[in-house]
């Protein structure tokens, strides 16, 4: 297939670190019609990308004085600053999207270097797979201190995904993509757990699976608001279910998991949370009050 | 309030245990028009009930034999041995429902011991909470080896919340019952452990829920059925988000939680899970391979 010539209305941009997700960013960034400059570590990774119109960089230098916006999307932050550090120069008013993994500090750490460097710097978080790129419902959540330069890159950043931008903190969002995730890993970590236990008498998993979908959609559906109000408000006491009634019930399921042949590790900190909860006084309230519990005393 | 006569046309119940659910079960019973006998350790409980219409019963004895089917519904099932144990003649030929929290093992002893004395036994799991009982939505699921004796009190149990019929092992009930309450509990963990993340920066949690309870519901629609496909066909290979990036990824959680004050042991044997996964081969799995892991080796 012969590559497209880019559409020059577009904005210029640049993407470095064609991993899957970069690969995917810089794809969406081309079927938009953005003249695309793609740089990676390993050369090979460009070949695709050329093949759908977009331009090899040989270095990253190269790669990002070749658009006034560079997305950079690698595995971890270390990373991120290794690859910058000596392009510094290079980037001086220009626009970087990091949109690596990270946490709240590492972001924050970069804003930093960024602007003693003249560098506007917006950090982002990507709340979707690589194959949910450009699809409807995929997001990225984006912060940093010039919001000015992110409306101007906006229309850019759109080819990617909806923007949500979350506020002018550096570390924001990293802080709501690391908080989504995790109650992702939460819920899928009960799923997990769940499966394994209704396997272990032979019933096949997709008998099951729609049972605990509706439960675990209708149980989020009502712990997530009720939740929200209970801490906005300081207010866990509840009459539905409370943790003393958790505590005593969660035992059972410890016992369930070892009778049935699982393992009950990932569980056992629940036991204990409980436990801490109600010897603290709080067997009146609501799981609520677990989010209090959660911070280091 | 006066007393409200029963309707002669249902069947007479009686229920062991008035705690704040089986004060709910009692009084779905007496508003569906069934004669309801009740019997609790501490009397007093009954008097609610009784200005609802039901008979109370001065002692366990006088009110199994007031019903052909007995519902129990108390905080252990070392309680509902203690209580029936004595009164296993009483019970021969009738129908002991037990709707008390417990495990597999529990329930089959129960159902064991139950066929020793000629009484049918049907063990269950409420998948609600007392305010949920008889409106749309609840259900509750049983399992025993006397499936007849079901299929007789089903019009009666239909009082309480719908039925779902899960076969004749009589630990079904509680597999399933705990199964779907570990994918909750799972989900309420990752919920609670999100909240306090997002509120270390001083983030209203009511701004955050939307956000939260959107993507673990679409997370929550596309894991299940992915991963009961996976388990049922034992392959777990996949191009979206595998094991080795989750387990790269998740350090990131951790040092986050630790950086913003919140505590991390809730989350410390998922990295112990991941970094086994990879440890073990199963770098290119989707988390679909964790439910494997989880049972013991």
């Amino acid at each position: 297939m012969p590559a497209q010539p880019a559409q020059p209305t577009q904005s210029p941009v640049t993407v470095l670190g064609l991993g899957l997700m970069g690969t995917a960013l810089a794809s969406a960034l081309l079927k938009a019609g953005h003249p695309t400059t793609v740089w990676n570590r390993t050369a090979a990774k460009t070949g695709p990308l050329t093949a759908q119109g977009a331009t090899p960089a040989d270095t990253a230098r190269d790669a990002v004085t070749a658009s006034p916006l560079t997305i950079v999307c690698l595995t971890t932050n270390e990373n991120v600053r290794a690859l910058l550090t000596p392009e510094a120069e290079a980037l001086a008013g220009r626009t970087v999207v990091n949109l690596t993994n990270g946490t709240p500090a590492q972001a924050r750490e970069l804003a930093d270097w960024a602007a003693a460097h003249g560098i506007s710097y917006i950090d982002g978080g990507i709340m979707a797979v690589p194959q949910m790129i450009a699809t409807p419902g995929a997001y990225i959540l984006y912060s940093g201190t010039d919001e000015a330069a992110f409306a101007t890159h906006r229309p850019t950043l759109e080819a990617l995904a909806d923007t949500k931008w979350v506020g002018k903190d550096p570390g924001l969002a990293a802080l709501y993509d690391l908080s989504l995730l995790t109650g992702m890993y939460g819920m899928a970590l009960g799923v997990a757990q769940a499966f394994a236990l209704i396997g272990s008498e032979g019933i096949p998993a997709r008998e099951f699976a729609p049972l605990l979908r509706d439960w675990v959609v209708a149980m989020t559906d009502g712990i997530v608001p009720g939740t929200a109000e209970a801490v906005d408000n300081d207010q866990h006491l509840t009459d539905v279910s409370n943790l003393a009634m958790n505590r005593e019930a969660f035992p059972n399921f410890l016992q369930a998991y070892a009778d049935q042949g699982l393992r009950t590790e990932m569980f056992e900190p629940f036991q204990g949370l409980l436990d801490r909860a109600v010897d603290e006084g709080h067997g009146a309230d609501g799981l609520s009050r677990l989010v209090t519990l959660l911070k280091q005393n």
